[in-house]
């Protein structure tokens, strides 16, 4: 009967974060300068990053130890619940087993804060009492604002201006645990000034935003860094708690996956979920269906190029050897906003290509068609971007029921969809678009992307 | 280490509700009939609730078990966590131990599902297959649609117009899980069509809603029935769920609160939290501090009439034994709109009266600070409702700071507040205005309850 809500208690959570770099299938190849176009060392990443964080980022080390005050932290909400899904599972009358890690449950409302509190942490102890980021939606600015707040730093979030006037509920979370949010393109940096100089009236972007956050940890003299919510390979490692937890917890009902499923955009929530599976398949020979789902509209892991590209439009950050769509590339207006990144983490496309685990690409229709029946199911209104893993999930048991196979999905529910009520709405209103993309952006990703 | 989150299993979740009707200090006095005043019969009731829930509703059985079916329902969220809340008591400095059980960890995002699916699963076991009611800014009514969505049964809802224009997410949120929502008043009822006639471009009321569920309800010929989310005796024994697992969640850490906090509208969130430590206190003579938590703006207990009054604008329900400040009251537009209640559960008047609990009112600027302060120290972002408890428990713990007790706190964390972030918008913006009633509503109320 505890299948319905399979705990860890406190003690039981995990305190060491898995790094996968030693254990990739081909070697990973290493980060270029920007302008050079050279590998990168520590030291040019130690100019926006905290040296510790860079360490990390270049560890060979298969474990990190989680600091004391982490783990503390983390108990705010973690260990996450892991539910077995027995009424979605009566509904769509499957042999299957379906299970789901609760990352909804955590004060960001997703598993970005798993992440940010570590990057808080590193940065607090390398002497750093600033953290600067970039936000879209406002997903990874709240993350990191409650962070801050939880160690006592300075948080400075550059928010797309067309974002910062029409989604005011995520500026307010963010204002609430005392973030420092701005209107990207401001008039307090060069680039910022730069931008609205050449782009007069200009609603901001990401690649905008991340200039700003940039130039504002470089010219600080070390006081304030910047922060990245997704791709890097730190970032990735401090989710692998969320797949570090559920084994312990299917463990815990005798049970392993033969499917492990989560959605994709820069990567990091699907390393979370995976990569503590991976070795089993690598190295055990087990039989793991590993699958990442990205929208169709955005499809880096299965349209994308497998080339060296840069990270942001500003062409500031290092080049990693990834998929790509492109760096200039810019997604439909799709609501999975989460989703809607031209690259992936460097870890999963370099397993992606070594055929360790697979991508699909969804449209939006049937995606939000699965999270009203999981809604309907199990409760949990989720948000668009896990709801790419529902849909697979969904679609893989409704599979068992014809081949009668009684496999276990796990799947990551990685956060609640309480600050998307427009998109539900759109749905429900019949005004969701589904894009497919012409063949002609592959041609401009591959005149984009960078001739070395 | 683990009173961090204190959890039960799911076998743990207690199995029977407690009533607390026989363990009155004082015998309830009967319900009246709204129109000739003598004692309502089941009959009566009948007429607009199930027969089993009118049973409940009249019970003297102090233990009511809950059905197999409610239960597996219970398990998609159940048992809550209680957690000690470390690092709010290291902010404020107290030797005093402060615990929260988190009821905002559930599907509607407050406790008010507990008791929408009790009542769902009685109307169908008893032949009902629709359930009406009406709703305000939306959280019982989105309660009562995800509960009519596990049970397979429609739900209409009467969403006062007002709040149906303003607040399109609750609406949608509703409508996820099924719910038919209607702004009222509407032309589908006499009564709604008698209010838009006598009242010509009218925003509707809360009164009006009910008075078209009811109306629907009654002349349903008994496939639909009515539902209400609060005030009445079998409404208040569902929450007592929340006390009943925090009782048991304090013993494994081996404590007991000497302080119960809960906020206090109609009153079930305050029953839930509090009715199941009452008798240690009225029979086993154990000093407890039971304090109810209401706006200023709204002060039933501690400005309101003990008398008998209805429960509705339009005079339709029964008249309860209550404190009240008329049924005509209109409290000022504060944003904790589940406290904006003219009166109050008959059995929390009651013990009220009899001194077993006390009240307290609070402004709403003070409640939005405590409400940041513990955003920013336990994480949660909680509903402007709970902040009036997350206020008084702050202040106690300040208080034992001062004379040195190392009291035990426990307090309700009755719902999330992701979609009240518009409150939190005009508290950072220093504009939520404090309301202070000056004596004439006093003479308003006297003017209003009907002489008996």
């Amino acid at each position: 009967m505890d299948e319905y809500n399979i705990m860890l208690s406190v003690n039981e959570m995990p305190d060491a974060w898995y790094n996968i770099a030693p254990d990739m299938p081909a070697p990973l190849e290493p980060p270029l300068h920007p302008v050079t176009h050279q590998p990168a060392t520590a030291d040019d990443l130690a100019a926006i990053f905290a040296p510790s964080l860079v360490a990390q980022e270049m560890s060979q080390e298969r474990w990190h130890s989680i600091p004391g005050e982490v783990m503390d932290i983390f108990r705010l909400w973690r260990p996450t619940p892991l539910r077995r899904a027995y009424r979605l599972e009566k509904l769509i009358d499957t042999p299957a087993r379906i299970y789901y890690k609760n990352e909804s449950v955590s004060p960001s409302g997703s598993h970005k804060i798993n992440t940010s509190v570590a990057q808080a942490y590193y940065n607090k102890m390398d002497g750093v009492s600033e953290l600067s980021t970039e936000t879209g939606a406002g997903q990874w600015g709240t993350a990191l604002s409650i962070a801050c707040s939880m160690l006592d730093m300075k948080c400075t979030v550059y928010m797309v201006r067309v974002s910062f006037e029409q989604k005011p509920y995520r500026r307010v979370l963010m204002e609430t645990y005392g973030g420092n949010v701005k209107a990207s393109p401001t008039d307090e940096t060069d680039a910022g000034r730069m931008m609205r100089e050449q782009f007069p009236g200009t609603t901001g972007s990401l690649g905008m935003a991340i200039s700003e956050a940039v130039e504002v940890a470089v010219k600080s003299g070390g006081s304030v860094k910047y922060s990245l919510g997704s791709v890097l390979n730190h970032v990735c490692m401090h989710q692998t708690i969320i797949g570090l937890e559920a084994r312990k917890q299917l463990e815990k009902v005798g049970d392993y996956p033969d499917v492990v499923i989560g959605c994709c955009g820069g990567g990091s929530n699907y390393s979370g979920i995976a990569f503590p599976f991976m070795q089993d398949k690598m190295k055990g020979g087990r039989d793991i269906d590993f699958i990442a789902v990205e929208p169709t509209a955005c499809p880096t892991l299965t349209r994308g190029l497998y080339a060296y590209d840069y990270g942001d439009t500003a062409k500031m950050t290092p080049l990693l050897k990834q998929y790509t769509l492109g760096h200039n590339f810019v997604p439909p207006g799709i609501h999975a906003g989460g989703l809607r990144y031209h690259g992936v983490a460097q870890t999963v496309a370099n397993l992606t290509h070594a055929g360790v685990m697979r991508a699909v690409a969804l449209h939006q229709n049937p995606v939000f068609e699965a999270l009203i029946q999981f809604a309907q199911a199990e409760g949990i209104l989720a948000a668009p971007e896990s709801g790419h893993a529902i849909r697979v999930a969904i679609d893989e048991a409704k599979h068992c029921r014809e081949t009668g196979e009684a496999k276990t999905i796990l799947f990551n529910l990685s956060g609640h969809g309480h600050f998307d009520m427009t998109a539900y709405q759109a749905y429900l209103n019949k005004e969701l678009k589904d894009f497919d993309l012409d063949q002609s952006f592959i041609d401009q990703a591959e005149a984009s992307v960078p001739k070395l």
